[in-house]
């Protein structure tokens, strides 16, 4: 049975009912249809006494499929619930764009999703249209600002800020804007990506107040003047109009598992350029209404794990209470250098082989802090020898480890891995940032590579190195770094599998994100507006007899 | 008082209770927070025996500022209530990008006003997002057909699909895109326009139903061949897609005015370039559950009204049971010949000369075997004598006329107004459209000029007689014509006021729609992509402490 229908079979409760059952205020609830509401967070209320506590899912180096990272978290939420916690979850909204292509979503799947899985994947409450349209808001003043007489003196040729639509569009990764003469506008060249590659995405999702919003906002550097000053959003006096696009979209959306647990589905910054979890706000209202919160964040834990724990958890000033590893017999096998297409057939020495990369993110967590639990995310074709070996190898490491089987089974495939979550997050902890602000950027990337990644040091590019001269001249070397490198490997290279080391990391670029608050350092070539495959999933795609969606998954 | 501290002073009823009142299931609504709900109109449900009246709003050729024709049209709707009607009001949506410029909204003023006007004036319930996304759609999956071999052999030099945003964004109207070698898009000449000149707008607003819906998208025509054959959205099976991503938009929006009375608020499309009325669905919806609905359609009657009349009820298969001609004295004193800065000083005569406008279009409305009712749509600075004149020239033409106070005075003000219309509305009339769809496509501009405009006759350009034989060539030609014409003049000439005469009309070149269903005939040149001004409303826009808007009128 595909996702969609699983989805489709399932009962929902009211969200009215949801949000009751976890003491969420009637009054606090605003509705989208029967089955979706923003909880408005900026009401006056009483926080309670203690706030949940925070488990984070992250995973080993993926294999192109996926791990299944947002069915564990769905599934784990779903286990723990049924353990008697209250619970609640906290995960991405999935962008829409890319479903139109190749990908389905990511709301979990099998009976670990969140649901209406239909709505979640489409336009659901609106937020990445008021992202969109916050941005261009800018981008369009930008444009005017320089079209009615440019008393900033911007330089049109050292513009950064790009537009953006929520849709994998190729045509609009390099444009020409401003063409047709006086009346139309300044020529120059730009570019759209997807929203949510959008620095206001990054920001919505770090921003902890209304307040905070404006400030990031205002805070971003848009272009430079022809004499190389920085340009801010706020010299544009852009910030009020964006927050007043963004003051509704930024109240976390409640929707609810398949089993009933409350979930919050806010916000989906990019893994690679961003730093890939869902909204601080979320996280933060799930701890007011949880025991304990089950999150995400994108990619494997050398790139998501690494991001919330030293960016995420820094500005919301958090600190996790436990962390699972998601892993699979099929990465863990593709780790060991079994090519994709006998993925399927049983080899217990790549099993062996491939653990380097699991073990390499078992330790790493481990720097942070914490003591991490591994989950193995098990599919059918997995046998119980292959398990066996794993959690053996696991326990050889000194880590807790569980078989999830929440795909088939939803919480009730769960429930084991959810006893040694618990119990973890009961236990406390040591937690503490990888890196202090007041190092250099170098400083900081060399610290991630070494600690993280395993390599032996950094080369910079001389495009990078003449930005590392612009980013401390302009004071803007205090901002934690946020990692842009593949996700296939702990190296820049996405062929070295398992746990390579001896390899240097070349930093290509850096960008500022002065709104966001990170510096973006850029190994390879990243892709910031997907295109359609040759035979996009949209053409699939329709609306049944009785209003349901067709060809979603 | 502004608008919004008026709207901000009302008291909203939970809009399940306008609702409940209106007759409107339960079960059918999709709430969107407290005070706005989508009415799911695709359940099966038994339609009333007898459906409402409907009631359709227009004005005189306009002054730049409006002639307060939605204000009318609300205040209308609240005053028939008072009058002990079941009243539905059906309103355009505003569109997201002006409001950033130089304009506030369109969702009436004073105290004739529908709420909560801050959301119906920023995202509302996300319509126009979902048809910028539609559209936008239609567009990726068009470029990407080329760039991944283009078996439909189509010249990118001949693509008239565009991309929109719902955004005031100059630098876009003309753009150079896919840039950046083989890998980026096949490069051509493109351009962005507002999402209400979408031709995905204008079917959103004259589908019927979900299947129809998606057969007009699938005809959307968006590039020819190399040997100019057409091709459209069907060829690409983009329509499926595109539905999907409408399908819950395309559920009429309900919201209530200060007064309480229910009203649809859906769709928005150009009056220039597209038919300049809210949705078929929502004007249907509203027939099921009231007696009498007032409608409105775009800019003045030569242009709203005989479209509303020739295209929107021929597609939507109702007639019209009573029109209302909203005007104002400054209208009336402009096209008399008083310049702008003199219009708030007395000047009868001016007011008698400027009549001649307002006289024809009594007697154009009278064409389509209405009989209408002028609406003196009443300003503070008006003098009671300047009120007998108009009165008595209406009078003089053998119509009805009454003074309309609803800005100050919401539905109170307009009861004159209103039995006035309900005596007109019980009477039979004699609708009739003016033109047959088998006349020729020149044949229809020419009575349109002739019978509405009162011009001599038309001149053709070059380019647009060689789009007329390519309409006929392709069978185009049996469609309605929509004309894109200045509505400041009955002329193509924006500065000949009154009721002018001895004038033809140039057709500078014809556009296809043939998935709206219609052809548009351009007069002069027509901005599909406004820009901002020099000081944006944007600038003086914010959120304030309380979570309210700042600056949005």
């Amino acid at each position: 049975m595909t996702d969609l229908a699983i989805a489709g079979r399932a009962t929902l409760q009211p969200i009215t009912a949801i949000a009751a059952a976890a003491g969420i205020d009637d009054e606090a609830l605003e509705l989208y249809g029967k089955y979706k509401a923003k909880v408005d967070v900026f009401r006056t209320k009483e926080s309670p006494a203690t706030l949940g506590k925070i488990v984070l899912v992250t995973a080993m180096s993926p294999t192109p499929a996926g791990e299944g990272k947002s069915t564990t978290t769905v599934g784990l939420g779903d286990a723990l619930a049924l353990e008697g916690q209250k619970v609640v979850i906290a995960l991405r909204e999935p962008s829409l764009g890319p479903i139109f292509g190749i990908k389905g979503g990511a709301a979990g799947g099998g009976y670990a999703q969140v649901l209406p899985m239909e709505d979640i994947n489409m336009h659901f409450t609106g937020d990445f249209h008021a992202i969109t349209s916050a941005h261009n808001l800018l981008a369009a003043l930008l444009d005017n600002h320089i079209h009615q007489g440019n008393t900033l003196n911007i330089d049109p040729r050292r513009i950064q800020f790009r537009r953006v639509l929520d849709m994998n569009d190729r045509a609009l990764r390099n444009v020409v804007i401003g063409l047709g003469g006086p009346t139309e506008g300044v020529p120059r060249e730009s570019g759209f990506d997807i929203t949510v590659a959008s620095e206001v995405m990054a920001i919505f999702c770090l921003a902890t107040s209304i307040d905070d919003l404006r400030e990031r906002l205002s805070k971003i550097t848009v272009a430079y003047t022809y004499d190389r000053t920085p340009v801010t959003a706020g010299d544009l006096n852009a910030q009020g109009a964006m927050t007043l696009l963004l003051k509704d979209a930024l109240k976390p959306n409640l929707v609810q598992t398949i089993q009933g647990t409350p979930a919050f589905v806010h916000g989906g910054p990019f893994a690679n350029i961003a730093h890939g979890c869902n909204s601080i706000l979320a996280t933060n209202t799930a701890r007011e209404y949880a025991d304990i919160v089950v999150t995400e964040a994108g990619f494997g834990a050398d790139l998501g794990a690494e991001k919330f724990l030293n960016i995420k958890a820094r500005f919301a000033g958090f600190s996790p209470d436990a962390a699972v590893i998601v892993a699979t017999i099929r990465a863990l096998k593709m780790h060991g250098g079994v090519p994709k297409p006998d993925l399927g057939q049983s080899n217990d020495q790549a099993i062996r082989d491939g653990f380097s990369n699991l073990r390499r993110h078992i330790a790493n967590i481990r720097k942070f802090g914490i003591e991490p639990i591994v989950a193995i995310n098990r599919f059918t074709t997995d046998t119980d020898s292959e398990l066996e070996i794993v959690q053996e190898l696991v326990r050889g490491e000194g880590a807790e480890v569980a078989v999830a089987k929440m795909w088939a089974e939803g919480g009730e495939g769960g429930r084991d891995l959810a006893r040694k979550v618990i119990s973890a997050a009961q236990q406390p902890n040591n937690f503490h940032q990888l890196y202090e602000l007041d190092l250099s950027v170098e400083e900081k990337i060399e610290t991630i590579v070494k600690e993280i990644y395993g390599g032996s040091g950094v080369d910079f590019s001389a495009a990078a190195k003449k930005r590392l001269k612009e980013i401390a001249d302009n004071g803007w070397d205090k901002m934690p770094v946020c990692m842009a490198k593949t996700q296939y490997s702990f190296s820049d290279d996405a062929t070295k599998l398992g746990a390579p080391t001896d390899f240097t990391v070349s930093i290509r670029d850096l960008q500022v994100r002065t709104g966001a608050g990170f510096i973006v350092a850029i190994t390879g070539a990243i892709m910031t507006m997907p295109g359609l495959p040759k035979e996009p999933a949209a053409l699939r795609m329709d609306v049944a007899e009785d209003g349901k969606a067709i060809g979603l998954f």
